[in-house]
């Protein structure tokens, strides 16, 4: 095991109606707010309602931003600056998945420094102080709810960069497994992929000694694996979707990655995949982690007959080691697809012909991952691979 | 699953020579502390002279107030409330193990109130307020390191009781696992049933849908279990204490009973069995626990069959479910033995006579847990399934 430093303080505020209490959690610390959200869904579903309602009887000002899009955009995030410091803001509400709470992360950040924010994903400058942000997460997927990370796409210059900050965490996040039900029936597939991926990145390690690390991934990711399934049968489950909910923040508060060295080449992968082609990248993720499983096996045939044995309960009296470890990798993509994720670039009509850009792009800083270290040659195989 | 909270803002610091950090992480709070620690152990295995050297480092004050024992006094508590207030200290630095910590959390909020500390225990008054205390771990058992709870003893009244506030959280625990190497022999056994008792209150519920805190608690018991099996041969073994002392943490730091309702009767009937008998907690609990569950496991057999089958492997072929979940508590009972520790009052040469007191004693506040409610009776017979 690896030296390790845990600190996360997020607030977790889980289960039914808790949304209801928004005003008394955003009280401690501010009264004059931004209710940072997407599209109009949080109306029709009726959280927007409650926590108009809520922030009111709690005597809280609030300034409406909406318009967040995935892939969140620096133009609003600058508006979002803008507004903060006209009307002397000290706290974002972030009202919805990833995207609008990256968006509000980076308004956060905005507020307390003087020049553009977009300087500090471009690392023209460093800034470590905001203002506290709040959540209430809609889409279980992104674990951005107690991360301390933003990502921002620059449209004007094609770029997407991430900054982290162990001050980007939220001061609070509320969890209500029942706005689940309202969700687009193709993100449980792509939320469950992610949260998936989060734990593939750190349960992938050449780190040794990592017991109790090894069985919390593994615990969870069963988890995940249980209660998708039954949401695929019953879209309505509330317990399933707690698991799974619960499931998504563990899977990205850091916990699951102490004392290993984490991998992330996979994430690097679909990161410049879904910067080509416009696709979601949960969806991204379900094409690349199989085909990065079956580039990179080899190097730690254990650790994949573990996760064969212990994730898929697949049977232990195969032939050898390979077998079974290869079994292992196959269960993910029948998985993924029983999910109906894709796990292969063809079924997204993706061809050979940008995979040397895309890996030259996936590879522009210099290798990936440490499970094996992957140049641009490497991640061109492993695009072969997803074909 | 229930509605929860969960907040843990303890930042854990863990690995090798990580106390040699400690200036760096007392300097964001204060420069001018009360270390607070027991025996002389810390001299003898060094832990002291990196400690003093580090403060004086980083130019911090600091008064020393040793001589913490088992059961924490509530008299020597008073003597470090006086000394801070007098020489204006703010922040507290626990080096041992739950005794030490829980001492240096009654001073932290004895400081803040202007009263006798002991008032705070009794309930008669109820303060919040605290200094930051700071933690480096020296005993992987109790979990004090991050929990919000302070158990203290009166020696003059004979009583013994608990605090629970969100402040009491230390602000840091550094946790090193080669710390365990100078550990007593027995200390070993007493460390990992606590912890593993810590889980059992928390595992054993009748709440539905809690699947994912299920796994963490089977996972980590697994990993208390096969690693404390690694020390009993080796009791060097970095890697296996590392597994230890995270899985002691992470027992008790709250997660693993979120969305669940807690049980704690054993805690309450070993309380009074120790509180009568001078002895050693995780003693105790060795001997309390399989009374417990054998007198409770027909209220939910399917949890105490998962029991059996996923924390000790258990053979499912065996002939109805009732005959598993006896089997998984016969080895629990067989995996104390292993550490030396007593699963019968019997071995500690504790007769029959006192266990009406003691039930009495245990129930004076009334019923005692929850998976399924104990009155006095109950308890009785519990005490008379331990003999």
């Amino acid at each position: 095991m690896n030296n390790f430093e845990f600190y996360n303080p997020t607030r977790i505020i889980f289960g039914k109606d808790t949304q209801k209490q928004i005003g008394k959690y955003v009280k401690k610390y501010s009264s004059n707010i931004l209710l940072h959200y997407g599209k109009d869904s949080i109306k029709k579903n009726g959280i927007y309602a409650d926590v108009i309602l809520s922030l009111k009887d709690a005597g809280i000002a609030y300034t409406e931003l909406s318009g967040v899009q995935p892939n969140p955009r620096v133009s609003l995030v600058r508006q979002g600056i803008k507004i903060c410091k006209d009307q002397k803001i000290d706290f974002i509400l972030a009202v919805g998945g990833g995207s609008v709470i990256d968006s509000a992360k980076a308004i956060a950040l905005g507020i307390k420094y003087n020049g553009d924010v977009w300087d500090l994903f471009t690392r023209k400058a460093a800034s470590e102080n905001s203002v506290p942000v709040g959540v209430i997460l809609t889409i279980p997927a992104a674990g951005s709810e107690s991360s301390p990370n933003s990502v921002i796409t620059n449209e004007e210059e094609s770029m997407k960069l991430a900054v982290s900050y162990p001050n980007l965490r939220p001061v609070f996040a509320i969890l209500n497994p029942a706005f689940c039900f309202s969700l687009p029936k193709e993100q449980l597939g792509y939320g469950v992929c992610d949260m998936m991926a989060h734990i593939f990145e750190r349960y992938f390690t050449q780190t040794q000694f990592t017991e109790l690390t090894d069985k919390l991934c593994e615990g969870t990711l069963r988890t995940i694996i249980n209660n998708s399934s039954i949401i695929l049968k019953n879209f309505n489950d509330y317990n399933a979707w707690a698991e799974i909910m619960f499931a998504g923040n563990i899977a990205h508060n850091g916990l699951l990655g102490m004392g290993r060295k984490e991998d992330w080449a996979s994430h690097g992968i679909e990161h410049a995949l879904s910067a080509v082609y416009d696709i979601p990248h949960g969806a991204g993720l379900s094409i690349v982690f199989p085909a990065w499983m079956k580039y990179v096996y080899k190097e730690n045939i254990p650790l994949f007959v573990k996760f064969a044995l212990n994730v898929w309960n697949v049977n232990g009296n195969l032939k050898n080691s390979e077998e079974i470890a290869l079994k292992g990798i196959e269960e993910t993509e029948k998985f993924f697809k029983s999910l109906n994720l894709p796990i292969r670039l063809g079924e997204l009509n993706i061809e050979e012909n940008n995979i040397e850009i895309m890996a030259k792009k996936a590879t522009v800083f210099g290798s990936l991952g440490s499970f094996k270290e992957l140049n641009t040659e490497d991640v061109i195989a492993i695009y072969k691979l997803a074909l």
